[in-house]
């Protein structure tokens, strides 16, 4: 049994850790901290507790605990790398759901987040924790970056193909579509349900943070192609859907990409691999990615579709947790299990 | 042809004022003024005008031109108040969409809208405007207060059965629900569409300003019964629906119901009377308000529904307004028009 | 450990039947019977169960085995009256979710269902499964009617006023809204999205078939007064939001009232007495019914809030199954539970 | 004045048609066929139009009247193929809202559509109805193929890149979503708003019916390189949002780009450039279709919007028989009109 704290406890993904902490059988104490809500009763933030998850104090940030064995950082860019050296230094492990650690390079992190790097050294150290990714070994990781919800998404879906057919790949483009929640609990006009009933539209065109990270991981894997990666907002508040349209110098057989998928997530937990596009419903409120592989001459297009706040957040910093500790990858998250041998 | 001033015309209401404005066949000129958005065109503040309403720079409050012939006033309760009186002392129509000269009595003011009136006389003087209530005549008003949203869609309902059965109603009970733009365009974390997807809520239950407004108004005209006001928040945008249940000390026969409404709304253009439940798509984006009376027994619930930001707001406004200059009442609303006979 | 017997199991109702059974710490079997879906694996139903919900072949109803401890009934009304009888006659224990045995007279039930009642004498046998109502027991009872959507939210809320205030109370209206997954599954236009998207109806004014299941359930306890129960379609899919108005012939102190709720509900498991009026979301995949109690002078306005498949189906059919074999009320229903005593 | 026959008027394409030609300042009349329909009351069918559109009978389609001078077919594929001809044969004017006419070569109609091609002739003679490309006339045709709703949003987005860098393009990949009313308003279980609300998903992946018609208008404007579309579905009734990327071979300047764009769409009416991607609401309930453009190295990504109904339906629809009769292109599509000089 450990002791858990939960940093920026009081936003989306700060609930859905709470949710998860609070459900794990190996789990007997958790700590909320805050800044603006520190002080008030968790019931008083997140009403819709009452009666499962514990009355307890959100604690100030500035208070932080060193009795935690784990620490889940979701935090605002930029705020987390203030205090995750200090709790390395002590030998705590880390599990950061913000971007400060996800990027393998200082001159990237400025670039893209606007903010020097104060922490280097550890960009090289941590460990990117894509936690479906074939041959993902945790071992002895101290920092675990979790990823972006749109590269979950994005990844799980052409990894396989990048790994197989990277050389033959012409382009690469990843649409991808997001709830609401993506965007945080911060009141903005344009996140008004007033403003978005019934809207959609793309932003950060060309600029998004998590292109970078994308791309950086897919180059890790061979991908030296064409890329561009595309964001849109949806009218629903959860969920992520993405779109991957490769385009290749050859002609592929269906059956061939499905085998390199089957294979590739052979021994995954997390992944379904679908015979139609997935829908979103079937993974909102589950640590699933579901992903369709559709090929036809040239091109493959490849859907998938996940929680933003559980696989893309909270449900694989827990998976991740699982890992560190050694526990079955899925305890706490789906409470019988057994895998379904013919996934396709 | 009129020169038009919009005061407050960067909110939801503002927007459909303007649209109206920039339709209507004998207005020839408009100017919008604003506080935040002051200096700015209205291009950038509501993107899909391009193309159909001109250019035009949003003017500061203070900046008012006194050259206007009537000035709608859209601005949040307790501003107005402050324009207006001068704008009637010299021969100006006022309009006003707030609930600052709603309520007859000044002490209901303060009691419910927390401020003193500092105009008392105006509320005597005022016209409420519930443009669609029989006989309802505004001959040489200066000062029009334009209903509430709510007020509108309970008042025409009930109003008819009121006038004929008052001394015979137990109780009335109205619960209505509306879409999140009645809450405005200021950012606030409870009306982001990440709360409000799927939700629903009641609030300020038994302590709604428009409670006292519609009480005032039954009251005038013979009610004398238990009385209740609920409102709800629906997860969508736009539109109100009301439903109102009165008790009666005896049994109604449907067809006399009918009856009453059929001859009280005989010349009304916007209210339709219908046969089952009207459903808020039938009357979103028109300035209708469409009723339904079913009687049962002692008991008649009636259900209306209109959309909050026209009938129940800019578009009762301009009806007013069309009342005023002795147009047409339905000039710039509606383009084609044929009284439907057989209402019912 | 137990096992189940689940006959209707392609609809909404069946779904999250399935999914309760699923993780039921007590049952470790479970079968599907349907009709127009049997022969199909369950995954081909609910694409979304793959990965926890065993692969199974749904059976026709027809086939229906004798040797299951518990059968949930979730079909059309009208349709398990004829498979009822001979498993009762076998000693089996039913729960049924139909409206078939929620009303206690075959006179009411051929006017409101428009169909003969061929088992009457089950009607006076049966428990009505209102789960949380105060010294519920169900003791050997064989068929328990598990009530319908609309009723549990109304009746959890307006049963404890009714019991301490009956004879004061003028009148009580009940209006309630509910998502459209409480219309069932078949396909018909004016449940599209298309139709819907935005829309709000009140529909079977005066003659929705849980009017009179509600009234039965008052007059038992006490009520003798007007009453009006009205229905409403949201955009939504899932939920009921019921606001109920009494008018009582006395003034009622708000901490009297607060107190006779508090004592009523002080050994429930799932309903959660609110400061605030509820929020749908805050229930919406739980089996909790939150009520908020607002008085004021002679009116008492109540709101409660529910899951319609699940505190208002399933969750209470799983609640009552748990009764039924002395488990812990809430097993399989949450996890972890700490009764929050100051519920007020 | 003309005369209209509406042929399909109880659908979604239909309702439009109906009340555009409503308001049509040229058109005195217009009558409306349909089949399952037939006999019934417009009114029936379309509550919301109470006293705005005249009571009309629906007439059956096989009393189709030869005395219009204009015919809309709104009817399923393969259905208006039976009728056009002998209209056309007297001389009439038919505009097509199906996909009968769209493609050029009879082999391919038969390929996506599944159906022989029974006049093979019309698919030389028609227009193909691409209301605002550039240097588009109808002159005398005699029948318009009224473009699909994606092809409307994709053509109109990816034409002028096309035509200017066609040889530079290495991949376009578009990815559309679409509201419900696209798929009409047949009751399907998929469709329902609890199947769909909170919902999204890819379909008809590779193999949707418009990827032919967008391709083989590309080819003629000298597309030549790799090429994929894929269309999702949004949980919202209305609206096309439409995701282009193109990577070139070179790298382009974002000035230059938009010099193109502003180029082509320089004397359009319909088509707003804009300077960041497009909101889908800002189009909804218009005829516009509203473009970014984002260029960055080899790559450029195009969004659009419109109202699949209006814009990639009946709007463009009205706007070809404006320009069929000589009428200006908005007529009956936008009252005021003042050409916003500076588009950029």
């Amino acid at each position: 049994m450990i002791s858990v704290g939960i940093i920026g406890g009081s936003g989306y993904l700060g609930k859905k850790l709470i949710q998860f902490c609070n459900e794990h059988p190996y789990i007997d104490d958790f700590t909320v901290y805050a800044n603006t809500t520190a002080g008030n009763n968790l019931l008083s933030v997140f009403p819709e507790f009452k009666g499962f998850v514990n009355n307890k104090l959100i604690l100030p940030i500035k208070d932080i605990s060193f009795s935690h064995d784990v620490y889940f950082f979701a935090l605002p860019h930029g705020e987390a790398i203030k205090l995750i050296p200090s709790l390395l230094s002590i030998g705590k492990k880390v599990i950061d759901l913000s971007g400060d650690f996800r990027l393998d390079s200082a001159a990237d992190y400025e670039k893209w987040y606007g903010l020097e790097h104060t922490a280097p050294n550890l960009l090289k150290e941590k460990l990117y924790g894509l936690a479906d990714k074939k041959n993902y070994y945790v071992n002895d990781a101290k920092l675990i970056a979790n990823p972006g919800c749109y590269p979950t998404a994005a990844l799980l879906s052409v990894l396989p193909l990048v790994l197989k057919y990277g050389s033959e790949i012409i382009s690469l483009s990843i649409v991808a579509y997001s709830g609401t929640s993506g965007a945080g609990k911060s009141p903005k006009t344009d996140l008004l349900l007033s403003e978005m009933d019934g809207n959609v539209k793309a932003y950060n065109v060309h600029k998004h943070r998590h292109e970078p990270e994308i791309l950086q991981e897919l180059k890790k894997n061979g991908f030296i192609s064409h890329f561009s990666f595309t964001t849109h907002l949806l009218p629903i508040s959860v969920g992520i859907y993405s779109t991957s349209i490769a385009h290749l110098s050859t002609e592929l057989k269906h059956e061939d990409v499905i085998d390199v998928y089957e294979e590739y997530y052979s021994s995954s937990h997390f992944v379904r691999l679908r015979q139609t596009p997935p829908e979103l419903n079937w993974v909102v409120g589950t640590n699933f990615c579901d992903i369709n592989v559709s090929v036809k001459g040239n091109s493959v297009i490849l859907t998938s579709a996940i929680d933003n706040l559980i696989k893309g957040g909270a449900g694989q910093a827990i998976q991740n947790m699982n890992k560190l500790f050694k526990w079955e990858e899925f305890t706490g998250l789906i409470t019988k299990r057994e895998k379904d041998v013919s996934v396709y």
